[in-house]
């Protein structure tokens, strides 16, 4: 378990503020974890994620599996000593990525055949091996192997597949176990959109000792209206001496209504992704800064933004170097996107303390 | 003229260390300017460039004249307004990219007309409208419009080709002197590897008033031999009263020789381009990243160097960067390549001021 602080609760929501810390490392929730997809945050080095004030990052186990060798994380000691990211990491048990990149995989009851994305090569995924490669990377937070199946898979499917996803977490946690080390295992409850599977998972989850307790299987394809109807089912069912994690999400709008649902813990490759192609997310919802109307904009991307390239540049700057496919343009919007999200999040948890956080949601869902 | 000391003077060779101001800005020689193509060094912004150290940068004007259109960097104030930047500007003058980018482009007596690289748009450069722009983008050193032949163009070509050149010239200045400002101009003399029409094409430029004089068609195809009789040559004849600009070189090797000849100045696009091709300068010559031998290697790209991705990441971790093609890895290189270029130059300039350039060219040339 991790030793765990509830710092404030809102008394009108589920919304709650917690404390805990990892690899010597504070972790306030609500908290977003930037992914850092190959042992790096696109465009970004582990001295930015320090400076943007981010304590937590995720890595990709599948991807840290096939690239470096694992030979190479041995030799350095570990995913922290590889990146020199100070903070903690987390990382995914790779499932999502098998089940959601294009290319053969063949499931059966223990375990997952897949072909890498590199170079074609055959591999296997068993929960307990992924537990194994996890603790090898030296992630603070490893997470279970599970099956997540997609937003329009039929019911049948998603109990079948949720049993498996059960057979597996048991599976895990034997292994974790067996050497747990300073490390932590949380697990990944499924169900779908239905919400008596979604209650038989949790409980089952959380019978196991995980360290914390992951809704997965959100954000695939299913309806904001779904999501928000699992979350609002779930949310009071959460044990809350553990931190609650829900992978994959998401948007501003989406925290919102998952920090009322007592939700602790966000990762998501939207905002580094969109600002790739372009994307910033401001006060006023987002923009596409390859519009033409940012072309003579001297004022920033944001007005309200206090982050580095909004202090330093204007939009016309960054849409510039977009326009011209300078990294330096993916780089500086994907700098601001994160500082927003930071920002977003720690005015999140500053309105949970001070008692005021369902204000706090009424007034940015009305803005986004 | 840009009033300028001669700090030291080397007693063996010309070598010599300079200082000037440009727009409160201390410049001191010998000096390397990246190059910020399209008003970014690429992969890096200005707050990197002012965290390494350059004084002063280069921008291209064919390129900043194309994109962003003008009104973009009028409205901003100019180009260091519109990028940040807050040490010196120098812009060239478009000729170089004219004659050596693929397309259309044609020569006459009194400008050049070509097509955009951006949308295939028709554009003429004349020698006045080309300080023009340079005012207009606001660089505190503008360059003459000159013809830049190739290196194996015959003598005959390369006499007529100086002859414009000069033409030129006398149009550059006349437009200058109309609304100097607080900008400089500088000459470019040209004259192939031929050592009398150097000696004669540096006699006109160097009679007009210039601030500073540039060695033009050099580095387009020559031998390191004739680039270096020509400087040998032409080292002497300089007017010591004013900066010396090598235009377009370019390693540490050639460095030395041109230090030794007496220039001040240098622009390369070669540490950040093959950078970003894996491609790292350190004290025991050129390696490529990309090798396998780096797969594993815990220790930094170069054990003596002290810029911050040497004391925070192994080789290993960039060469993973560089083959899974994430830009956090090209511009990992990008910055160590700049600080290796800021350490040697500032290593040379040091042994002059202490007389011992000549043991440091020496020692340099023997490792490199």
């Amino acid at each position: 378990m991790i030793p765990m602080t509830i710092k404030a609760k809102d008394s009108r929501t589920l919304a709650r503020v917690t404390e805990f810390t990892l690899r010597g490392v504070k972790i306030e929730t609500p908290q977003f974890m930037p992914v850092g997809t190959r042992g790096a945050v696109k465009t970004l080095d582990s001295a930015d994620l320090h400076e943007l004030g981010f304590p937590i990052v995720l890595g990709n186990t599948y991807h840290l599996y096939l690239k470096p060798e694992s030979d190479v994380l041995k030799e350095h000691g570990g995913l922290h000593k590889f990146t020199g990211f100070q903070g903690a990491m987390l990382t995914d048990s790779g499932g999502f990525q098998i089940f959601s990149l294009e290319g053969m995989r063949k499931l059966d009851a223990h375990g997952v055949t897949f072909r890498s994305v590199y170079d074609g090569s055959e591999h296997r995924f068993e929960p307990k091996g992924v537990v194994q490669i996890q603790r090898a990377i030296g992630a603070d937070i490893m997470m279970c192997l599970d099956e997540c199946p997609p937003g329009d898979a039929p019911r049948a499917y998603i109990e079948k597949s949720m049993q498996l996803t059960h057979r597996w977490a048991e599976q895990c946690v034997e292994e974790f176990l067996s050497d747990p080390g300073d490390q932590h295992l949380f697990g990944i409850f499924q169900g779908g959109v239905h919400l008596d599977l979604r209650e038989q998972s949790l409980k089952f989850i959380q019978d196991l000792p995980f360290s914390g307790i992951a809704i997965g299987g959100l954000s695939v394809g299913e309806s904001r209206e779904d999501m928000g109807r699992v979350l609002t089912h779930v949310g009071p069912l959460l044990d809350p001496a553990r931190p609650h994690y829900l992978m994959g999400v998401g948007t501003p709008h989406d925290f919102l209504t998952a920090i009322e649902c007592g939700v602790d813990l966000f990762d998501c490759v939207m905002p580094t992704r969109v600002a790739r192609h372009g994307r910033a997310f401001t006060e006023n919802g987002q923009i596409n800064l390859l519009n033409a109307k940012y072309r003579t904009q001297l004022a920033a991307i944001d007005d309200a933004c206090d982050c580095r390239v909004c202090q330093n540049y204007s939009a016309s700057y960054v849409h510039h170097l977009l326009r011209m496919k300078e990294t330096t343009g993916q780089r500086l919007l994907t700098w601001h996107n994160l500082a927003f999200f930071k920002r977003f999040l720690d005015a999140a948890r500053e309105s949970i303390m001070t008692s005021q956080f369902p204000e706090f949601r009424d007034h940015w869902r009305q803005r986004l």
